[in-house]
Formats: structure tokens, C-alpha cells, sequence
């Protein structure tokens, strides 16, 4: 579970990382999916779901994810939290 | 961990309802914060950080918030998941 705040930089490339890593952490062993959220100007919440604990630790050595958070902290992000949890219990509801 | 997509249905009292439940959480034991982001038109994850399952049960079983719920299911919500997860790890970056 990644949480950000961006800084005002907007034109060092983030759109076309962010799509890019996005295309790439498909392919990782283990990867279940992601849901993504942004308000505008204020908070963003990634979580990307995994079957276990070795397709996180694939995606967080993978060179071109460990190249974007370099470049998150020295351009993209004021601040960002990064949560890994491990889930134990899901419910959902869909509208009939 | 909470993702929800709405549904059109703005006259129903869901920001004074969600506001409303945003207070009342801050004095469930064990509250520890809250993130969330919210996509205009799209996804939005909001995220209770609780001490313990204790903390969550309580919430989970708290009057108002079971009101809420019933309502979300009826009017607000198209589509939500709910997952409880354990935090194992956690790891902070600030911009100096």
C-alpha cells in the first residue's frame, strides 16, 4: 500500500513511469491486481495486491521500479508511505 | 482497507453521513488515523489504521457506522471490498 503526496513537478516524466511500472508489475510472479485512487492536489492510495510475500520482494528489486523511486524521491513525491500488509479477511459487495 | 465506487445518487446525505462517521471513528480504542483519496468520478480507497482487531470489531459493530453501511449498500454504493490486513512492515519518506 503506497500513500503520496506529489510535489508541483509535473514535468519530469511522472505519467509516463507511473504507466509504464504499471505495465510491468503484471508480469510479476504472484501479482493478484492494483486499485489506484488520487484527489486532485491532495492524497494518492496505491495498493498492489500480491500472493505472497516473495512477489513483493520481486517488485521491490525490480531495476526499473528501484530507478522510479529514486527519481520519486528526488522529484515526484513530498512525502509517501509504504504499508505492506498482509491480508486476512475480505468481504465485497456488488449492487444487484 | 475500504474501495468503493459510487453510484450517482448525490442526495442522499452521504458527505454529511461520511463527515459524520470520520468523527465519530477518531474515539473508537486503538484508532491510530486514516488515509484516503478519492478519483472524481471513479475509485476511492479510504484506509483505518487500528492497534489491534479489537479496535476494528468495534468499529465494525458501532450503531451508527452498521446504519451507514446499510445505507452505503442501498443508495451510495455501486460496488465496494473490504479487506482487514495485518501491517508488517512500514517505511516512511519525507522530502527534507
Amino acid at each position: 500500500m503506497f500513500t503520496a503526496t506529489r510535489t508541483d513537478d509535473d514535468t519530469a516524466g511522472y505519467g509516463t513511469t507511473a504507466e509504464h511500472l504499471s505495465r510491468l508489475v503484471r508480469d510479476v510472479p504472484g501479482f493478484l491486481g492494483e486499485d489506484a485512487a488520487h484527489t486532485p492536489g491532495g492524497l494518492s492510495i496505491s495498493v498492489a495486491y500480491f500472493r505472497d510475500l516473495a512477489g513483493i520482494e520481486h517488485w521491490r528489486r525490480h531495476p526499473e521500479h528501484v530507478d522510479a523511486k529514486s527519481r520519486g524521491r528526488e522529484q515526484w513525491y513530498e512525502r509517501y508511505v509504504i504499508h505492506i500488509a498482509r491480508v486476512e479477511h475480505s468481504h465485497a459487495f456488488t449492487r444487484p
